[in-house]
């Protein structure tokens, strides 16, 4: 059993890349030609891997892009999973949460049928509705702290004893850290705040998605989202990656859309910390 | 298309009850015998529905105990679905929330697919991350606001501009009720705070869970989750119903079990609502 951080930074070294890319697969918009096979979806997701695993450190499916399709998506995951190579994180976002007994059901299917190395999860309950992510040394739940989306600011930004409420959140999840598998989600369009996170928080994983559709930051993201040594951003980019062509030559496209954020990624590493 | 709060209204009335049974259905709990049956967590959920339909207002199904279990999951939460009359609420406890099209994924599942009359959303994301659970006058979206866990404590109380982060959610949700299709989650664990919270949403439905295993007041839920005619609370009791038996009569235990608790309830109606 590997400790979560020492694959992470494996990985990054590896393929010299924070790339995560969003396996967000909407079936709806998969190429044509794929509509032969008996799952496009998997079929989508097997030539965007083949085409990109040197390049990425991870990849993250967001599990409402699977179960909106019905009983098939549990075999979409599962063989998913298994074409992603072992060294690679993969990251179950399903930003669960939920009492105790419910918690530990929903952590079955992502910890232990699935077997995701990180998952996503929700603080607003509390620690014990995110204490079944954290069990496995080798998994890492990822704390939502800043989200990317624009109802982020509803409470997120709430000031409480004078912090802000992700603030609170990027303090407990600290604490929560006693395995060093417990990480962040800070949004790339709030780059000033990933900052202050980054800041509190020098040796944590930090899981950052909206780069690219989105339309974040992706210099001030990589400057104030790596610890130190310019590792431990996980930067992710869904649309941006896997919708870069739309017909036969879509994995091609993806893999030079994935190619120029690693690259440019990289540029900034370089320019920040040597 | 009847909307959410008068469907309510009708079977509060209808079957004279508050009651919601949480039908989590741990399959390694059901009963020996029905392990003969091809799906067996169906089938507890059929004898527990036909034994109780006439004391219900709604049954909460948390996703988290179907999806732990596999593919199959997706048919039983269909034909269980399909096994509640018509009349009575459904509610899809999934605790969902993300970012714009992602959430819309989620909503699909329980809005469209399934089609839950109510499903439980998370505000840690804000309005964005939950508008796709409220987009039908028909379907109610369950916002949590103050949960029955002990992380409640974690971040729901946090005082944020004079006020606790719980009733910050709580005034959002009801500026979001413009459809009248905008409920809340309250636990029964702290009936001072449910108090507080229906003296802001006098006309909002709100689901409160933590009855029988989790040991919340049930007076003090009845006296104060109501609104002035002592209806629009729906009281969950999960375990505390059906696993009142576990052998061959676990039905006729899970209704002895329904029965009293619907009785307490309208006893205590009775008391304070007259």
């Amino acid at each position: 059993m590997i400790p979560f951080l020492q694959k992470l930074k494996h990985i990054q070294r590896k393929n010299n890349s924070l790339l995560c890319i969003g396996l967000d697969t909407d079936v709806m918009k998969v190429p044509e030609f794929l509509y032969k096979y008996e799952d496009p979806q998997y079929e989508f997701n097997r030539l965007i891997i083949d085409a990109t695993k040197d390049l990425v450190c991870a990849y993250k499916l967001n599990i409402a892009f699977y179960e909106s399709v019905g009983e098939h998506s549990w075999y979409t995951i599962h063989h998913t999973l298994a074409r992603i190579p072992e060294e690679i994180v993969t990251i179950g976002d399903g930003k669960r949460g939920d009492i105790g007994s419910s918690a530990e059901k929903q952590a079955h299917s992502l910890c232990y049928d699935w077997e995701f190395a990180g998952t996503t999860v929700n603080p607003y309950m509390g620690k014990d509705a995110v204490e079944p992510f954290m069990k496995r040394k080798d998994q890492c739940a990822f704390v939502l702290a800043i989200t990317s989306n624009k109802g982020a600011k509803d409470f997120q930004y709430l000031k409480a004893k004078g912090k802000p409420l992700y603030e609170h959140v990027v303090l407990q999840a600290k604490k929560w850290n006693t395995k060093k598998n417990v990480g962040l989600v800070v949004g790339a369009t709030k780059p000033e705040d990933l900052k202050r996170v980054r800041k509190i928080v020098p040796t944590m994983p930090i899981l950052i998605p909206g780069i690219g559709a989105q339309k974040g930051n992706l210099e001030a993201t990589v400057r104030y989202g790596c610890d130190k040594n310019g590792e431990l951003a996980i930067i992710n980019v869904g649309r941006g990656v896997i919708y870069a062509g739309s017909g036969d030559e879509f994995a091609d496209k993806a893999r030079a859309s994935a190619l120029k954020y690693r690259e440019q990624i990289n540029n900034y590493r370089q320019k920040y910390f040597g």
